[in-house]
């Protein structure tokens, strides 16, 4: 019994197609793979007939087709001119369509569609000859003689295969002859940089009928051009950023035909457009910065692993229910963060260092290993990779950092901390600290109007360390840094803040000011001021109009207000639940410890515990 | 490349060992079937080289033992003798052991040695001979004469076959003959009937090591005994209920040796012991039924199908750490809530009735169908599941009705509305409803002090139900009926409520003694009395002491305690940030038309919009 009975046969047997059978397993398909090796990735898992053969072999290719009602692919580096004569002359279904597949082929070639369709791409101009003089006088015609300049492959190429890095014109030489070497004579091109903050990807998935849905926007972080580390969902400090993504990378697609999942890469600039390649200070300004889409990979992708545990629904099956016409799944987050990180092959061959890893994540909660069941563990090959769900982001940033500090240094997936690439796209002074008191992804936000507050406001800090919160505290004020106000209270929600606590004092605008100004839940503290005891901050505070509440707590009340925001955040960490009943246990106890205290040496002579 | 190099052999290749080599090809296991379908579910996904024969032939077990390190079993009703043959004189470790599986095998045998241990279960006492006079002679001499009585074989009994209800004496006949015809002559044992107003489940895994580990209790509902749909987390208002099951389960199984997972069935009753088979009214008390063991599966088992997607680590997965001593994985719901259903063969033998479901689930967000690659569709014959995840008990509740409504009326695998079944479970008056205003699994909490408050209330849940929150609304009074108060406070986070609203006027003590009693937000709501115009509730409301924060809105202000509710729980519900953004975009509008019409008709003509 299947849910459909169309045979489907995928081209390439690597760890893609392993997911994409295992996903289709649970709809019982039938799946026949074309894979050179007998015993690879994708062959393993089913009891099959699969089929021998390179994906590029067109006589392979055609006895695949002869046997299944619709064909795939788990790489774009296939004989497209087979698929498309397969297409013309038989009823099997291609999907993606063959001319899909042969435009994305050729980087330059799709770089060139893009640009035609209005997708902001970086600027990209083709070599005439595969040579130095051509490379240098490109650079010289188009880009102003400025360096440094990718020079990148135009076929052939993944996995940072085919990228050579040219710092000044006398690198010509070096750049051309090593791209030649890995990648041949399918032509070269030259891409002006792109001086991007983060590097992101969206998965597009589109079925046969036409119907489009979009993954979150993720982070990706890669490695000698490898992908090496995702974190789902990409957490900045504009709200808009994820939307744009996901716009930027459906409207691509929706420039080529056929069905299937497609892997958007994109760039996330600094500035809007090109400045210096130096990162920019961010401070006291919003970060807009533009979406430059670098490649497109028309399959399931590395940076889409995370959503076999995360989403609703994964890209592999997600994939199988496009071409297959079924309805497509959610895809939205069902946990509230993933991060995954990519076991590669290691420079001495050994599996030890991957198995390291894997048998490490075995002992961290959440963590999901999957190996592929490749025999040889050459460098950089993808033996497998660990996805791990968490309660946040902080958390699984953590985990991740325990993975990647058995990495050897000269082998490290991150070359720096996670956390300062991430805290890079957050708003100065909120940005960046590797203290777990104030980490760059917090779930709490303590501001205080002035730093008189503090002496109150520290309660609801060391509250929120003692329940270990991840919290950020600073200064905000509404009447002396209004712009400073805006920008914290706008990008709290998307840095992946889950409660604000507001501090202040007199007129105590800052919480009602906050609360106008995003969707999560902001908890005031009336802070006693000079006069009139604080009765003038708790109104302030407290009598917000219609639309737009502050949970208010008792004056000078910064402990309640860090044990409201607890109870807040509760909800998507039951763990939270056990320690607040403890410590309500821990309250009882020091009443008790006062009754007895107070019979033991009675009334009269009671001087407190 | 594999987590362990060591071969494992598995007796029975029916889903149960297609799931667990779906999960041990997460860590590239070696994993060898034995069982005489050559294309069983198990044999389908794996191209490993496998075993025929039936999973009691010797001859078949020692062929297999002599090719793997570790032999496991997906089905109890194994062939004992030769494992305990092979656990003695050879090195195959054999989990769980066959000492255990033997005691289980004869469901009389399991329940004597865990009545010898003290676990809780119902009082079985075997017949001497398999026929009526034997089974009236024991319900007189034991059971005081009562009926109705279970009739049970002791062996080679599952999914209900082999469980008979015997109303009167006059069934005794036709009792024995039934079960004598589909269970042999194993033997018979007669149980006391459980007054249980649920069923509930733990999964519990023990590694070669002896850590131990248990997953969430939930709430199994059976169909003609067989296990049908699974709701997760169980939900009840006795918050203790929970960790009681897992300590009986967790118990039960330290009573046996060997590795592996256990699937523990148990019983939940109304009244704390044997009360008359009335489902008594559980009004104005709080539920604290007795927990009775039922039977334990020495294997992975239907009711924790889904930890696949709900869970850190599958039950599946955690069966092979446990049996290979590697780190058992975290057991935690990653998850808010998640339903299983099973589809099992329809009467008419064909796939329609089955297909039906699988195909609407792909329509449903966060629904995952699992079928098993079983040919045959014969009736009651378990073909598939599907695993349900999202946001809210209600919702998944709500997907789990439309796939039920499927269903022809006698096949229905629920036979009354789940929610009810839940309901009873929850202490009157927030027993039960099927409107969604009041549904019997609410996120939000409404509650005040007097029916005059409802006039201030009422904005409240108008919000709720805007924002699509399914919400309860009732009166507590703090001061006139403080039992329910209590009841209600400890009751409602173990009832899966996020939030609670309290609206209160004059000395207001309602949200303050809730928050007392909860480790939930309370969102407290000052209502204006006939004097001191409200400040009265609010400084009772919002001047907490130390240790209890009341998050305290304005004066009146019904209508911010909803929107304020909504952006506290939107923490585990995304889709409700973005509702909350499209209000503030409301809110906006609506001064910006003001503004247009007071500059239209000037100031003066102004008479509001």
């Amino acid at each position: 019994m299947s849910i459909d009975n169309r045979r489907i046969g995928i081209l390439g047997g690597g760890q893609l197609g392993r997911m994409l059978l295992q996903a289709g397993q649970l709809l019982n398909l039938d799946i026949r793979v074309l894979e050179n090796d007998a015993n690879s990735p994708a062959k393993q898992v089913s009891n099959k007939e699969h089929f021998q053969g390179a994906f590029n072999d067109a006589d392979a290719i055609k006895s695949l087709a002869a046997t299944v009602d619709i064909l795939t692919v788990e790489i774009e580096h296939v004989n497209v001119a087979v698929l498309e004569e397969i297409e013309k002359t038989t009823n099997v279904q291609v999907s993606p369509s063959p001319s899909t597949i042969r435009v994305i082929q050729d980087k330059y070639t799709q770089k060139e569609h893009l640009m035609r369709h209005n997708i902001p791409v970086a600027k990209s101009i083709a070599l005439v000859e595969q040579s130095p003089q051509s490379l240098r006088s490109v650079v010289d015609a188009h880009l102003n003689g400025v360096y440094p300049v990718m020079l990148k492959a135009r076929k052939q190429a993944y996995d940072g295969k085919g990228n050579f890095l040219v710092k000044s014109a006398q690198d010509a030489e070096n750049a051309v002859e090593t791209l030649s070497k890995t990648a041949g004579s399918g032509g070269l091109y030259v891409e002006k940089l792109a001086p991007f903050v983060a590097e992101i990807a969206v998965m597009v998935v589109r079925s046969v009928g036409g119907n489009v849905v979009a993954y979150p926007a993720v982070e990706t972080v890669h490695e000698d051009s490898v992908c090496s580390v995702v974190f789902a969902p990409l957490q900045t400090a504009d709200s808009n950023v994820q939307q744009r993504a996901q716009d930027v990378a459906t409207n691509a697609i929706s420039t080529f035909s056929g069905a299937g999942v497609f892997g958007v890469e994109m760039f996330l600039l600094a500035d809007g457009g090109f400045g210096a390649l130096e990162k920019e200070p961010l401070i006291n300004r919003p970060l807009s910065g533009q979406i430059l889409l670098n490649e497109i990979a028309p399959r399931p992708h590395n940076s889409g692993h995370y959503t076999i545990e995360a989403c609703a629904t994964s890209q592999y099956a997600n994939h199988l229910r496009a071409i297959l016409d079924l309805p497509l799944g959610a895809t939205d987050l069902v946990v509230p963060y993933a991060g995954m990180i990519n076991l590669l092959g290691r420079n001495d061959g050994s599996e030890e260092g991957v198995l390291k890893l894997a048998r490490k994540a075995l002992e961290i909660p959440g963590a999901h290993v999957h190996l592929y069941g490749k025999a040889g563990c050459r460098k950089g090959r993808k033996m497998g990779h660990i996805t791990i769900v968490g309660e946040s982001s902080h958390a699984v940033h953590k985990s991740i950092d325990e993975l990647s500090a058995l990495l050897p240094p000269s082998d490290s997936r991150v070359k720096e901390n996670p956390l300062a690439h991430i805290a890079s796209l957050l708003p100065s002074p909120f940005r960046k600290s590797d203290t777990t008191s104030n980490p760059a992804n917090p779930l709490v936000s303590v501001v205080m109007g002035s730093d008189s507050d503090l002496k109150v406001m520290r309660a609801a800090a060391e509250v929120l360390k003692d329940f270990g919160v991840p919290y950020e505290l600073s200064i905000v004020s509404a009447h002396r840094t209004p712009d400073r106000m805006m920008q914290f209270a706008q990008s709290a929600a998307s840095r992946g803040v889950r409660c604000i606590i507001a501090g202040a004092g007199g007129a105590a605008h800052l919480p009602g000011m906050v609360a106008a100004m995003t969707p999560l839940p902001v908890i005031g503290v009336p802070v006693k001021g000079s006069s009139l005891d604080g009765v003038d901050s708790l109104h302030s505070i407290v009598q917000m109009p219609r639309g737009i509440p502050v949970a208010t707590v008792a004056i000078n009340g910064g402990l309640n207000a860090g044990l409201l925001a607890v109870r807040v955040i509760s909800a998507g960490m039951p763990r939270l639940l056990d320690s607040l009943n403890q410590y309500k246990r821990g309250l009882e106890e020091e009443v008790y410890a006062k009754i007895d205290k107070m019979e033991a040496v009675t009334w009269e002579e009671y001087k407190g515990l």
